[in-house]
């Protein structure tokens, strides 16, 4: 099993070299992010590529993170606020255009995905960003197949990126980092560290 | 880009056919969801594999996925509701114990860890579940590797899963099913529709 193979590998990178990762990279990591598995398929984030210096610069001050400044690129995943009966519209009418077929099939859909209106903002804003979470998960593998390395990271400073990046006006916030690059493996202490992981019985359990 | 592939030929399955997974190819995905990155590695989710056929008519008696009980196997992902000392503890100790080195090495790492001591169990709870999501996108793409096919399922009686399961006793709570089986792609109306994504440059903005 290469996904196997492709899990080991990898590991959450503290210390990256200078190369870069090539435009055709990462348009397959962001064609992989794509392809991920969401709840009613709404994909109800989206994703900012960030190779500004100056931006990962103010984003990365006061960060406990060089990884933010110091990798090819910083990867950040919004997820929507809430669910608005525009972006269920938008999301029939893409599926219909998608499929070539009448939007009124899908009527029947269409109404169950109301569910979502009748949520919280703060109920369907922890629902989007499990959904980026999912894509997260395969933005790594995704990475890690392609020999490249990643960290994600979760202790950032979310209100100074939605700010910078303007993303409330867009209904979204950001929820987690993942840079990109290639490890230092000289000066990356963590780089030969055994993977620490649970035995399989604890994690799992059948019944 | 095998990845590709493998995310394109998967799709949320609405009907299986009797074919059971193998025991082998169970513990593979198992093993890839064990080998999920989780934030500071604390991996705060565990996994159950249902095959018992009782539990499952129970768990999908008035649900509107017949997946729940046609499936060959359920998994449940359940994360944990807060973050103790204990777990702290427990994880320090594993990992002195796996990379052979004295815990007291380990010090800095555990004061950091002392974070989640300080937020709320809702804090915690959030964050645990969005761990488990990374490893619901490694286990879909597990399965699809291995050419088994899946259904992640949101919307079920969390509740009473948690209570078949006595959840709630060991600090758990369900968060998201993941059906595995063979599609009946004669019978599945799915199996052959288009995949809907969104136009890479509406998901991906480079900044």
């Amino acid at each position: 099993m290469e996904l196997q193979k492709t899990l080991n590998w990898r590991y959450a990178v503290k210390k990256y070299s200078d190369r870069k990762v090539t435009d055709n990279d990462l348009q397959k990591i962001i064609e992989a992010v794509n392809l991920s598995a969401s709840s009613a398929g709404m994909q109800p984030y989206r994703l900012f590529v960030i190779e500004n210096s100056q931006l990962r610069k103010e984003l990365g001050a006061n960060s406990f993170n060089p990884q933010i400044t110091e990798s090819s690129h910083l990867l950040a995943f919004a997820a929507y606020e809430n669910v608005t009966p525009e972006m269920i519209n938008e999301y029939i009418l893409h599926i219909a255009e998608t499929r070539a077929i009448p939007v009124e099939q899908l009527d029947e859909f269409k109404t169950a995905l109301g569910f979502f209106l009748g949520r919280t903002p703060e109920e369907n804003f922890i629902w989007s960003s499990r959904q980026a979470y999912i894509a997260l998960g395969t933005a790594l593998i995704a990475a890690a197949e392609l020999k490249i390395d990643t960290t994600p990271m979760e202790g950032f400073n979310a209100q100074k990126l939605d700010e910078l990046l303007g993303l409330h006006e867009k209904g979204l916030k950001s929820v987690v980092l993942l840079s990109i690059g290639y490890r230092d493996e000289e000066k990356d202490a963590f780089a030969k560290l055994k993977k620490v992981r649970l035995p399989k019985e604890v994690l799992a359990t059948v019944v």
